[in-house]
């Protein structure tokens, strides 16, 4: 039985992903993604899932950046999980009785209406996760009444949920994503994502620019693109994209071959089903159908058979 | 005598930073970089210094929101600090009589190899910030024998620097900004920058490249493109852009009048002297002198005098 | 009463346009394109009247040139004319009686199918103009029984028509422009077309892109592009734009500054009416309420009050 | 022995490009460039050669229709022609006995400064070409008493030269190409044309802008672009495109490619030594290593090897 490493402890939301990812794998908790991933390079997992963004937070820059400079993985899958905060106590705690809440500094931002709303009087300690701080509301002697977690942490740790999906916005998401070591490509399913990592070439005005045109020449349309430092100082960046599309896809291939022509690295992320299942709008010209003729033509007058 | 809020406690590279920005203004710590602005628009201080990014961690996503969702304040100066680490101590401790060591997490990963070599069997343990760990140094009976903050901080808690420059590349630099209230711009040096936050008018493919366009167009270079959920959901971002030159430059304010009439919304953040005194290149037929003369010839020819 | 060159003799396609243009002033004939441009210049006539561009044809290159290199003229409306060809005889001269024609080449070329099938037999010897065609076979001894001309021409000459619309493809039009010495340029209608000249500053490789981005950047259409020789060698090329809209709208006025600004010379050649009445699509955030708005927006950030 | 057809009657500029692009080649002269191109399409002759444009009078507008709509042929090469007058007299005739002087219209235009500095009583008669006119004056009973043409009709009508390169300006060039009916290109030499005709899809705004974007992003640059009508109308035109470099060539392939994919037809013309043997400016990661080493690279990502 393959199993899958993903970001601890148990409780967490991304062990939630994962069990939506891949239900019969069995999951193994790592302490942070850094952790997971080397689980997933060195063969003690068959893979990992991570969280790579999130709705309200932005990028998991932590995420991003090991997958630029460490050892390469295949991004293999993503899933779009909604943030829904429970609030988590020992059987046989009621809600006027919380005096002391502990949960991590998101949650408690995002919960912020529900606490003062409910629990005007609580003090309310950080805590390094949200299933942390299950954990520890669980651990003999706790100090605190009350966490606020994932649901699935109340499963791991014997407590019970007294309110549901407490967040101040019900919109919160997270995207989580699954990688694998380096081997066969998820398959076109004609609504994929391709991810993938560009070191420009060289500071110049409009390599940017240079970059973008890549993709839109071929029509293929970008999802997200991230800026993220080099560490060669300040104005120095590399960029992560997310586009549409498969790389086994005509368009999509020799855009990032124009990209890969053009900068100084590329390094290709993986192309994976979109968790949203949306098809990629493929403009005039651009469907592989369009490419292959195209080829044929080439050949063709290359022949000088015009 | 004016005060300006920074990112406290005492101690930090962010006071650091404001003492060189602003060296005869009173610096007010605030626990975090929301309390500081807040400061800053409540006129509780005249302003406020906050980082903005590092060349290795990336940007400082608190304050880009804080700027871009907040009520309105202008970036009125930049600095860029080299982030020196310095191994402090009570007054009379040696290196060798290091066991416990305090620090904030990400100094702890910049300062892995001199820990690993000078300090081989010590125990680290995470602090909320370089400069809080120092205090609890500093605090009576103690558990740490060290810290790893800046030296700055060493002056405040009464404790003596045994090792400087500890961290294990030389070249890491976070850049931080002073803030005012809305109010006279600085004026323009010659190597100025601007920064504004851009919300595009609909996610439609090629929005990204059209704004860019705005820019190129008018030969005004990027020097540094940030994206931002807007909380709508995965696959909704917005734009921080700092670009070079001085809004009232005639082609930095013709590119941002052209995103303005494009976008949903700009937010203009301000233009503030460039820390590195970079004078951007002017691209033939883009300086004032272009414009004016341009506008001109527009009237001649309007007036149908060809 | 004012008096307007056109391209003679009398009896032209071109007086045809005179008439529908400005119905109520006399027409002067001159021999060819440069002599009726001249006589608008030296005040002989009050204005012109000459062809622009032909939809089989092309480009009427002599004006082209001349509105290029010569004094300065504004145009000042346009026409699209259907070239509807019309076989002249002498009164009473019937179909059969048909053995020698005379037309101009072009009209040869475009009545073929006509000639072969109504006059197999018949000699066709080429004229300098549809026009002098006519005249020619009105003259005393003519040894032309027929011409192909303008119906116009009939009237001047004395000839009768015995067939109507003869050329091959009944869609054929020919473009005429009036041109005035530069003075207050006719005022925008909605519907208007702005034609310039452009000098690229110099022939570095995407150059044209260049030009061309400064309408797109401001949603502004061309409708026609034409390159001409400069006269310095093979491969050195300047340009004939038409666009969409007339100087006085914003966006237009900023595109041709900016053409102006990057190129070696614009030499502005007039707004004017659409012969067509074909409104504009004004894409979103370019229309003049749009830069006003937007002007107000950056004059207030300029100042600080964001 | 082969034969190329050209542009006649004996003793044209054509001719004369004729013997230096294929010295050991007899010539056939044709009436028109359609009855030369037609006897390279049927077979008649092995090709043609004949006038593509003039520094001075811009493009021969009946090569590029017919290129672009006749049965395909190849350009298989170029020459450029400096255009050099000579004024021809019958023996014995001496400067100063010249009254009557014939010549093509666009010679008489260019040597408007020598005919009136050496000739000033002359009157000049119109002639069909600069080879005829030298015809007309070697006819028995001539009511001309010289002509101006190229130097080498002097030798076909027995003429004598006694002025030499009497053009206004010196650096007129004509640039002639030789086509051949389809079959093997000519083989890259480093410095070549490739010659295209482009049919947009549809009349979009930006769809010109679209097309020179497929040449920008690959590197190739254009050298030439001129637009024609496509008989539907005033507003409506397809575009001859020159561009460095030869189809072999992986950016060229690729650019017009995606011109094919993009645009409702492309007519390869041929590709073929420059006259100028001007090597291309070959942008960083357009070389054809560029392109292999890409594609290699993209076989290895789509095979999960990364």
């Amino acid at each position: 039985m393959s199993k899958l490493a993903y970001l601890g402890p148990r409780g967490t939301f991304c062990e939630a992903a994962l069990r939506l990812l891949a239900p019969d794998v069995e999951g193994v908790p790592y302490a942070n993604v850094t952790a997971a991933l080397e689980a997933a390079r060195s063969g003690t997992a068959d893979g990992a899932v991570v969280p790579l963004e999130n709705s309200v937070e932005g990028a998991i820059t932590q995420t991003l950046d090991e997958l630029a400079w460490g050892p390469p993985l295949l991004v293999t899958g993503e899933l779009l999980l909604p943030v829904e905060f429970t609030l988590l106590v020992r059987p046989g705690t009621e809600l006027a009785q919380i005096k002391r809440l502990t949960t991590h500094p998101a949650a408690h931002t995002q919960c912020r209406g529900f606490i003062e709303r409910e629990l005007p009087g609580a003090v309310v300690v950080a805590a390094a996760s949200t299933a942390g701080a299950a954990q520890e509301v669980a651990a003999p002697g706790s100090p605190y009444d009350a966490a606020i977690s994932p649901a699935i942490a109340g499963e791991y740790y014997g407590l019970t949920a007294i309110a549901s999906n407490i967040g101040d916005r019900s919109d919160t998401v997270t995207r989580f994503i699954r990688v694998s070591p380096p081997g066969l490509l998820p398959e076109p399913t004609g609504a994929d994502r391709t991810s993938l990592v560009v070191f420009l070439q060289d500071d110049h005005p409009g390599a940017l620019l240079e970059m973008l045109s890549e993709f839109a020449v071929r029509g293929v349309n970008l999802t997200r693109i991230e800026s993220r430092p080099t560490g060669d100082g300040i104005g120095h960046y590399f960029f992560h994209f997310d586009c549409e599309g498969h790389v086994s896809d005509a368009r999509v291939g020799e855009a990032i071959s124009g990209l890969h022509r053009l900068s100084s690295d590329v390094r290709f992320l993986g192309s994976y089903p979109r968790a949203d299942a949306v098809a990629p709008q493929v403009r005039r010209g651009t469907a592989d159908a369009d490419f292959a003729e195209a080829a044929d033509w080439l050949s063709r007058i290359r022949a000088g058979r015009v």
